[in-house]
């Protein structure tokens, strides 16, 4: 079934209101959210959205958080989102970044007591319109084996990257530090498929090609799946998104991250609070100026994009191309969600007397 | 054959003097370089000597360079090395970087008109005297080929993170945005072996196995080698690091980075001026107590070193574990060199009348 941006915008709006959060907030965490529906990464949009709801009912999501500033230096702050929706406090500390930027430069901020932030790369993205380098990432529950480990020991901790260009469309590289996302799995569950082998690895670190193999104690592999591929080097990537998001800000890190489901306990002994987010914006007149580099990342990309391609494929794509290509489509064809979220959906809608 | 470090490092020094490089820049210059045969990155190591000292016969090094800040914020500079071993601009603009932290809590620095500057990892660990996290990457020669791509667009552009900790040794992780880094594929290339599969391509875009590929234009993956795997993450991240290092600076990026060998021509129309890096430091108390970050650090680092180990494994290691253990065997034991190695060292001595 296809919905319209503005029609699941409206659900999705009317159901954070119902929540209890102020009208400004309910739509900066719409937005936050289906952002991701639009993109094309529907693991972490609207079918997430039941998931934001069952952790409210909880009571480990507060709908009207008082967001603030705990710590900051010219170019650095601590955000503590007082236990809101990571859709909510996230862009708030990207906020804080990118007007640190404006006075200094560059702006960093760390931020300790939230939630899941939907995609990482639409906080990034919004550095872009002040012609600045956003970068955004988060540590998450952890579902990810370090090289050589059994145990699970980080979240799939994505990065993004927006880099500003001029005629050519922005440089967005948005990705799980893992090979592939959990939402990959799901997708693969859902059609009853396995995985290519170095996805994932089984209870005792062997190779698997399980897509349901986390619910057997099964564990997603870092970027580079082994050892000999490199995997130790995706296993760093994740641990410094953890160290940055969580360490650095008081949140709680590595095996003791938070988890999504609102029925998995709480990890005990918690070294901090919620979960963390990294944001850094960089003022891109701080280095050059701004013209000059637009002209040259124009010239980066069309050389990219023309680089010779390998044969059954048309050409090499820019990061960002995929889903900006996808945002074109789905906001004027609708957004397709698959039976069981729109099922997931209505319940929730029901709970608020509201329809999708 | 193996050597003091102290013997190599005076034979170093010697050869950067004889060059021309006032005694404290040739100083650095040997410090820098022969950090990568103390950790065990041999490829970056006093093996490059040779080819540091052809690139000065060449005039694409300048042993006495005017190496100063062309542009700068409170958080940010651009560097100009004035076309000076990377081994001697990279400390200086690492420096910068830490000094602007001081002041404003973070510091970042591009840097153009340089050239190959050893390992990252020495100039991230710069940072963590001063209790602060740092980083260094680099761009380099195109040697990668992007996801769908058979033209080699990216070198192998590391990644340096150093991050301090208390009781526990810091988190070092330093790695190239690829699969395997080149140094890895010439230890094959003595040994007469093949890579595993997900190295390298061949100039078809085909997998191969073939360690002398390069040769035969070939080329080195991104990190996840193929996109089941992930590479368009890898092809992601050495993008960035090409940016950061040579679009925001004004140094030549993407497949107009200059060559380290002395005798490949330079690329036509180069866009920017020399290689690129850049360097980032962050006061760690910028975001909370230093004492409290280093806690948790140490705690962040037992934690992961005791998850539970794969079958055959002892333990998990942190990153940085094993250059630091190779860095206590070689002050002792000595740094060994291959013959091909020790035979090239004693032609550059010969040139300046100096004995290895």
């Amino acid at each position: 079934m296809h919905f319209s941006y503005d029609h699941l915008y409206h659900f999705t709006h009317t159901v954070f209101t119902k929540m209890g959060c102020p009208d400004s907030q309910a739509a900066t965490a719409a937005k936050a959210l289906l952002s991701a529906d639009v993109r094309g990464i529907d693991s972490h949009g609207v079918a997430r959205l039941t998931g934001y709801v069952r952790l409210w009912e909880a009571k480990r999501v507060n709908a009207t958080p008082d967001i603030r500033i705990v710590h900051e230096t010219p170019s650095t702050a601590v955000v503590d989102g007082d236990a809101g929706l990571g859709l909510v406090v996230a862009p708030f500390a990207m906020q804080v970044a990118i007007e640190k930027a404006k006075t200094v430069g560059t702006g960093w901020v760390s931020v300790r007591n939230t939630n899941h932030f939907g995609i990482a790369g639409y906080h990034a993205l919004m550095a872009l319109q002040h012609d600045m380098i956003g970068m955004a990432m988060t540590n998450a529950s952890a579902l990810v084996a370090p090289t050589f480990s059994v145990e699970k020991m980080l979240g799939t901790n994505p990065i993004a990257v927006a880099i500003p260009a001029g005629q050519q469309p922005p440089f967005v590289a948005d990705f799980a530090t893992t090979t592939a996302a959990n939402g990959k799995l799901e997708l693969l569950q859902r059609k009853n498929a396995d995985t290519p082998l170095g996805w994932v690895q089984d209870k005792d670190g062997n190779p698997s090609t399980d897509a349901n193999i986390l619910k057997k104690q099964g564990a997603l592999l870092p970027l580079g799946s082994d050892r000999e591929h490199g995997s130790h080097k995706g296993y760093a990537l994740g641990s410094i998104v953890d160290i940055f998001s969580a360490v650095l800000s008081g949140a709680s890190y590595g095996p003791w991250a938070p988890p999504f489901p609102a029925y998995v306990p709480m990890p005990e002994n918690m070294p901090g609070k919620g979960l963390g987010h990294f944001f850094g914006a960089m003022r891109v007149d701080a280095f050059r100026p701004a013209d000059e580099f637009k002209q040259h990342m124009d010239n980066w990309i069309q050389r990219f994009r023309s680089a010779t391609p390998a044969e059954g494929h048309d050409k090499v794509l820019i990061p960002g191309d995929p889903e900006r290509e996808m945002e074109s489509i789905r906001m004027t064809e609708g957004i397709p969600l698959v039976d069981s979220v729109v099922k997931e959906l209505r319940e929730v809608g029901a709970k608020f007397a509201i329809t999708l």
